[in-house]
């Protein structure tokens, strides 16, 4: 899966085109950062008027050069453009790395010219990140090819900002988080971020892949390739709101997706979703030492109470627990600590860590042990009694050798156990917060930061899973009401008895075929309901007789469906649609029917075909889920019929791509299976 | 209002009653700060076995002093504090500051201890602090009387947490933020903290109040002060979840309040609420400043395209928006800016800003000028030219000369306006940050603090408003339905036509008092929907008389209430009620009614009595408020009618304290008017 990049992250040569001895030229920034690779691999700098460039002589040309070159960076101004990755492709490069801008971010005209190259560039076996990117570094392989220096560890960043990853490389430094690779994603008129991701997958030096993107380009491989990762994908996104979608647009040309699709690939894929700099690297640098957390209940341990009730809403606040301990636990606790300590969770040392730091080590012991536990946080002053500016221990005295102890401690208890220990501390700089921290233990300045590392420990890799799309089945011939309704009852999707007609005598026979009440719809309407073509709870032929002569007379349709009225007193109204985006394909949206529905928003995503289980996840994470186990005497409603009927809606929905948008409204669920009352479809 | 307290903060002499040299003791912490004052005040240090503290002669008493002593810190076993307490009003102390834990945190017994004591002090016309606090300190009269020294400035700090407290000093720092006061709340026995925020409402000292509390005291009476006192509140609350509640509990002893009646009381006293330390510090640092934005529209200037995003993304999470700037500002902003760059909203300097530094200025001059813009933001890598250790300026080049001068140009532009300028930048220690710092522009590292301050300086201040408590009307002789009915009939609320009846004679004249269709009502339930004992929709004196000898059989009510059916077809019901929150007082929710209001939580609470007004913003702020305006063809409703009733039924239940908690549900609200259908009330 994905294109094959060693010619981009490990070249055999490298030559940087535009190289400038001008600091304020990219060309320069780029070339001073090449040259710092001095001796892993061949490197020319070309520059067209010649001379000297940081002391070296460069090339007038690529040809010039008069050996092949197999990386070229390009950053030429625009007009310029085409013909040097012309040059570079007959000088044998397999991989350009195109800084130069103005393409299709600047419009139409721009996006053809940029294509254009990109199919040049893959005519002559190349691949080609950009342009209108900042560049390219692999610190496993010593290539610098962006305007700053990286540092070397752990996390591959695919980028659409260089200014979002400067921020991340002054936030990755406290917490020892470095770079692996960093690719200024740019256009991806070629190489796009879904190829990028698969690669870094496969590559050994990166333990986790952080993602900044505007556009997802496939955004459905880009979930197959996020889910199938083996190890962690972070994502920056961004375009939630009007006003980013539109900036996000101008700046690089981005096709953006609602944030509620975005949000339901990710949740299916397992990605983990963020909103800032500030969280991804929280997220990261949670996931860093590869420890999940098995479940969502966290035991609070803190030295001030203040602190532990904080850290309690901010734990819950991230959609965790922080259960009540078990009674053996708190047995154990009150051997080990204070009379006035209180252990029932929030732990709260209350005071005692100040006469006795060893209650830090001996309480974090405990609870990296306790049963029904599934991670441990812990908040406070731990940290400043050994810090130099602290307020209590300051260097040298036996409070700050007793805590460094106790953070010893806590280190090997830390690696005898499995479970995540996550650390918010007023110092975190402090000599006991960097023994932690050089133990694999996230410690974190933010109460909030503390409780969301936690959060990224317990939901990482745990996607809800991705389901392949179909092969397209034979296409619907037609899209009317009445087909899809077939096409559904088909695939097996349950209806109501219905009959079509198109005058007295089709009536009559209807009723011969089955008894009332009946429902009435004109055909061949836009809007069948709103223009009054639905009739409802006509108790018998009679009724149905004049419901047909009035609404014939009215709206003249050519035809129409007699339908077996559903009873409805015991049953929920749901509406299950799919509809098409242009990034994520077909996507699915459950929720509840009718005022309710369109009054609250009340609605959940998930990339379509959605397989039961799935689906009946997404039915219990509505707000108003409660409704369907029953509320004020009704009778709990048959989930698993719903969530098979949404399975063969957006199974059907994925199988034709001809239909570009699929609506089940309302889908009656009964305390015993489901009936289709409606449906609709609009072609492609 | 509120309670004299020059004795606490501006003592003629002090005594610490408990000072030692042993530095594991918080006695000796207290006389370590103490002696910082020295010349401003006597002061005495009080060990009873005498001797030398702090190279100080001690007295063993405060008896032996010999002289009056003004405030006494009471730093003793808590064995000895009543003694200690007794000498010290012997002694003439206005002001006690108590220290000795092991009161109403530990049980009730604690509890009737301390309360004894605050009865003796305050009998002595004198006031105390605690018991179970850390100390207190006036930077403004040098009086430090905690274990730790606070950096002075302008807020003043209310905690019952002392950790949390020297956390706030430090995250202050960078902000140049600093305190007047800070006063440890500990268990309130006599002072309270709403005494406190009366007093720094009225210090000089203090511009900004922050308060951490576990527990309110009279919250009602808090909500009044905050919202009175002139400058900001801030409050850093906790006990949002259950873990939290559980642990404050133990912690201080606090009588916790629902998350839902803090969030209503703050709101309509205009108090910032805040959820951990970090937010706090952010939202001080927003409104030290003084400024306030006049409107929630935001333009965000940025030097990357992705760090506009972002910041936009956090704009309109934080409630605020980023709408498109209107074309004259376009206009002016391309005549200063590239071709390139964004002027839509984010606008983006696209590179600009590192070609030429005063393009910041001038765009920042141009949004401060801006119609329709009530702030702005400036995010991304602006400081970092000029930084010492950032990736392109460094120090003494002309890019960071250029970007110092600009940061001069927007300091100078900013004190020209009054509009809020607050600015995220990756380099916020750098020289033109600290410009900026300097001439009041609050700078933070992370986007979400700088869209979180830019809420503060849109809602700081604003406060819905608070009604005071209604003079108590005679109480009602009896709470049953029917006289339920009749009081908040008589209070304005419209009701359906009703007659009580015992049997059919009077169901007779019922039915020629007013037409059907009926409603038939057992009385004397407790819960008569579900116990079967209400009959709707009865369409004649023929369906009522049979729905009566079948309730009558079956319930035997000895009494009935005999009702007009209202016309639901057009109409929306609504819960209105008002429960009796043991710190808060009367407190309204209003909701949609029926399964709706169960399934969702659909509900808002605001301190009663809610005057039509707040009631209608109430209403309006429901996640289903579009309901009201009519979905689906639907009419709207009279949402002024429902306010009003809001109005009067929580004006009622505020001036009914024996009555604990009424419901009105269904109010059904129609096109024209309301109709409350059922009404039930709760003695006290």
């Amino acid at each position: 899966m994905g294109r094959e990049l060693s010619a981009l992250f490990d070249p055999v040569s490298v030559a940087v085109v535009g190289a400038s001895d001008d600091p304020a030229k990219y060309g320069h920034a780029i070339a001073a950062q090449a040259v710092r690779a001095n001796g892993r691999r061949p490197l020319h700098l070309v520059n067209r008027r010649g001379g000297t460039v940081l002391g070296r002589t460069t090339a007038p040309s690529l040809s010039a050069i008069g050996e092949p070159v197999d990386l070229a960076v390009i950053s030429v101004p625009a007009a310029g453009f085409e013909d040097a990755v012309d040059e570079a492709l007959r000088c044998g490069a397999r991989a350009i790395v195109a800084i130069t801008a103005g393409f299709a971010e600047t419009g139409d005209a721009g996006r053809v010219r940029q294509q254009a190259v990109a199919e040049r560039v893959r005519a002559a076996g190349a691949v080609m990140v950009g342009p209108n990117c900042l560049g390219i570094a692999d610190n496993t392989t010593d290539l610098f090819l962006a305007s700053d220096s990286f540092t070397p560890g752990g996390v591959a960043l695919l980028s659409q900002s260089g200014n979002l990853a400067l921020e991340l490389q002054l936030r990755f430094a406290p917490h020892g988080l470095g770079f692996s690779r960093f690719v200024s994603l740019g256009n991806q008129a070629d190489v796009t971020l879904v190829d990028l991701l698969a690669d870094c997958a496969r590559h050994q030096g990166t333990r986790a892949i952080a993602v900044y993107a505007e556009d997802f380009g496939d955004g459905r491989a880009f979930a197959e390739a996020a889910a199938s990762a083996g190890k962690p994908v972070v994502l920056l996104t961004a375009g939630r709101g009007d006003a980013s979608a539109r900036s996000a647009q101008s700046h690089t040309g981005a096709l953006t997706t609602s944030a509620d699709v975005v949000g339901a690939a990710c949740r299916d894929a397992g990605v983990e979703l963020v909103a800032s700099p500030r969280e991804l690297t929280v997220v990261l640098a949670a996931l860093n030492g590869g420890r999940r957390s098995s479940g969502r209940r966290v035991a609070v341990l803190t030295d001030g109470g203040g602190h532990g009730v904080v850290a309690a809403d901010a734990v819950e606040a991230a959609g965790l627990t922080v259960p009540e301990l078990p009674a053996e636990t708190r047995e154990r606790l009150r051997e080990v600590l204070w009379e006035q300590s209180a252990v029932a969770n929030p732990v709260d040392l209350a005071g005692m860590g100040e006469q006795d730091p060893g209650s830090y080590a001996a309480t974090v012991a405990a609870l990296l042990a306790a049963e029904d536990t599934d991670a441990v946080l812990l908040t406070g002053y731990f940290g400043g009694y050994a810090a130099a500016d602290g307020g209590l221990g300051g260097g040298g005295t036996a409070l700050a050798a007793g805590e460094q102890e106790a953070a010893r401690l806590i280190a090997a208890r830390h690696r005898a156990t499995a479970r995540p220990l996550v650390v918010q501390s007023m110092y975190p700089d402090s000599p006991s917060c960097h023994t932690l921290r050089a133990a694999g233990i996230p410690v974190f300045d933010a109460t909030e930061d503390a409780a969301r590392a936690v959060a990224a420990t317990a939901s990482a890799t745990t996607g809800t899973g991705l389901t392949p799309l179909p092969r397209p089945a034979p296409p619907l011939t037609a899209t009317g009401y009445l087909d899809t309704r077939r096409a559904l009852e088909a695939a097996g999707l349950p209806f109501p008895a219905a009959r079509e007609i198109h005058d007295e005598s089709g009536l009559l026979a209807a009723t011969e075929e089955f008894t009332g009440p009946y429902v009435l719809k004109a055909l061949h309407l836009l809007h069948k309901s709103d223009a009054g073509g639905v009739a409802l709870n006509l108790a018998g032929p009679a009724e149905l007789r004049a419901a047909f002569r009035e609404m014939h007379a009215r709206l003249g349709a050519p035809a129409y469906s007699v339908e077996a009225m559903a009873d409805l007193s015991d049953g929920i109204e749901l509406i299950v649609g799919v509809n098409r985006d242009p990034r994520f394909g077909p996507v699915a949206m459950v929720g509840f029917g009718g005022v309710l529905a369109e009054a609250l928003h009340d609605v959940a995503f998930g990339l379509a075909p959605v397989p039961a289980g799935r689906a009946e996840r997404l039915l219990r994470g509505l707000r108003a889920a409660t409704l369907l186990d029953g509320v004020r005497g009704r009778p709990a409603v048959d989930i698993a019929a719903a969530a098979s009927a949404v399975e063969t809606i957006t199974a059907f929905a994925a199988a034709h791509p001809e239909i570009a948008e699929i609506e089940v409204n309302p889908l009656l669920v009964r305390p015993r299976g489901v009936l289709a009352l409606d449906s609709r479809a609009v072609p492609a």
